[in-house]
Order: structure tokens, then C-alpha cells, then sequence
């Protein structure tokens, strides 16, 4: 059946969905309420038109500038580095931080040709320098290009008197010793805290 | 952001779709191509409204009678009835069956609320009793409601002449006995055959 076989083949292009998730997907479409299929194709749809990126911070948003940027209740002196806008809405969620964020779009990576020019860097820069901000955090991954990114923005703010801390790499909280790898055992290791 | 949150909210509804996933999904269609979110809810749309049930058999299929029930190639003495229209994709993915089909649309199960009234029992019966079928074979999943049903439509059909057959039950190829449940076991005893 071409019409199952060709929304099959779009469902697979999604992350995390392979031939076997994307039939049951389709199937459990073909048995519920035409109403639902609409819905959902219209929400699809209507995704991309209605979330843009901020033009301070590079958060997605439907307003701009963000709501974050727009608090008058966030930590203004605090400016969180990210690699990519879902990690804006991933660090939100844990309630943890307060202050605001900068979306760099993407990581340093020489081997992809990716260099500093084509990151947000330049604009972290200049919000960096106003006077207002204290500390900014590097939260990219613990990767080799998190790593390359975040002692490139250390050398490159530090001049400016802002202080660039990152997040701290360890064992997960519920992890076991048995199941670290040796680079995170070794990490949490460096980074251990006195008690 | 009531845009990601609403087409969250719809993903999750979908089998084998949690939060997380959905995030994702989400995600990924905020950074690809438009052309590619417009076909996707294009599909998801238009699914329902191409594909039908064959008059016949009761399978999904664009034209009625489905492409099975109107092949001259299949073997017409032969009937498999299965529980949901999926199935007949399913078994027709194994290229092992020649036969025709007949979609239930269920299973009997009292403690459901589902009788023998509520299923396609009664075409079933009207389409064996032609005189040119010859075997009906049970294609149920082999629970309580799959027995029960495949047992009564046993002794509906036997009486007119058909024999009434069901897909062997046991340690499914590649398994292990080491992992197959006792009812597995059990049965596969029950079913052995001669080398």
C-alpha cells in the first residue's frame, strides 16, 4: 500500500524510530480518530512557523526576545553557554539554574570544519564585555569538542574579567563505579570535592 | 513553549513514543527543512483517506477488493483468519502463506465484553461453506482470548466440512530454552514432531 509505505518511510527519517516503530505508529493512525490524524498534522505542520530563535540568547522561542532573556527575575550576572536551543529547555527543567543562557549553534570541530567564526561566539563576546556579567558557564558536553570549545571560550573571555566555569563531569548520581568508563572515572577523580 | 508542548503532547499518544522521544522527534523537526515537516503531516493527513478495508477479507488495502482477494495466483481452498488487519502485512511480509484471508477484527474475550457476535465470524462461515475451501487455518496469537476464539471457530466450521488448522505454538527459531516461559515449553512438547 503505497500511502502506508510512503508515510513509513518519512516516519523512519525521525531519530529514534526504525521500520518496526513507524509501522505500529502508522497503523495505530489508520485505527484511531480521523480528528487525531489531523491534529497531529497540523501541530507538524504549524511547528516550525510558530518557534523562531531568539535574537539575544539563540533559545527557540515564540516571542522575542525569550521570556528568559525578557525576566526581570533571572541572574543577570550569569550567562550559561550551550551548544544547541534544546539544551536551553533540557537545563531549564532541572530547576537549578537562574541566570541566562547563550545558544553557541553548534561545537568548535576542526575534522567537520567547523571553526570558531561559525559559532555564536562573537555575540557571547560582546555580552560578555558590558560590565554586567560576572561568571559565564560552559555547559557543553563532556566530548572532545565540548572540551576544545569551552578552553577556546576561557581563553577568549578571560581578558574581558569574566570568570568561565564549566559544568562538572563525574559519576551520574545512581551510577555505579563498576559501569564508569575510565575517562569519567578519571574526571571524577580531578574533580573531586572535599566533604 | 505551547507549540512543542501541544505536538508533545500528540506524539506521546503514539505507540512506543514516551516523553522523551517525543522531545526529540520535536526537536528534529525544528531543525530540519520545512518541505520535509509539510510532507510528513501530508501523509499523516491523507493516510486514512487512501487506505480502506477490503469488503472481502476486511484487510487495509487502496482498492476494493484488496490485491489478495482478487489475485487468480492465490490458493482459494485456503483461509487464514487473523485477529487485526495488520496481520495480513505481517504474514504476507513472510512470503510463506498462498491463501486468502479474513480479518476478524478481534479476539472473544468475555471479560472485554467481546462475543462471537461482535467479530466477523459470521462472513467467515458464509465464505467457507462455498464448497471451494478446504482448510481454515487459525492465525490468532496464542492466548487465552487467541485460544479461545480459535477453538470456537473449530467447532462452527468443522460441522460444514473445512478443516480448521492453527499456526504452531513453540520456542520461537534462534530462541533458547533456557529463556522460553513454561507455557511455551509445555505447548512445544505438546507439538513435537517427528524427525
Amino acid at each position: 500500500m503505497q500511502a502506508l509505505d510512503d508515510l513509513v518511510g518519512l516516519l523512519t527519517r525521525l531519530p529514534g524510530i526504525g521500520r518496526k516503530s513507524a509501522l505500529r505508529v502508522a497503523y495505530y493512525l489508520l485505527k484511531t480518530d480521523t480528528s487525531f490524524s489531523e491534529a497531529l498534522a497540523e501541530r507538524i505542520r504549524g511547528l516550525k512557523a510558530s518557534i523562531s530563535f531568539c535574537s539575544i540568547c539563540g533559545a527557540y522561542t515564540e516571542s522575542d526576545p525569550c521570556p528568559i532573556c525578557s525576566a526581570s527575575t533571572r541572574e543577570r550576572s550569569l550567562i550559561c553557554a550551550v551548544e544547541q536551543p534544546q539544551d536551553v529547555v533540557t537545563i531549564e527543567a532541572s530547576r537549578e539554574y537562574r541566570g541566562l543562557y547563550h545558544v553557541l549553534g553548534g561545537l568548535i570541530s576542526p575534522i567537520d570544519g567547523v571553526g570558531p567564526e561559525d559559532l555564536r561566539i562573537r555575540e557571547l563576546v560582546a555580552r560578555s564585555s558590558g560590565g554586567e556579567v560576572v561568571e559565564v558557564v560552559v555547559a557543553t558536553n563532556p566530548t572532545v569538542e565540548g572540551d576544545t570549545t569551552a578552553l577556546y571560550l576561557k581563553r577568549l573571555l578571560e581578558p574581558t574579567g569574566v570568570t568561565v566555569t564549566r559544568l562538572a563531569t563525574g559519576i551520574p548520581v545512581g551510577g555505579d563505579l563498576e559501569y564508569a568508563d575510565r575517562l569519567t572515572l578519571a574526571r571524577s577523580f580531578r574533580g573531586r570535592t572535599k566533604l
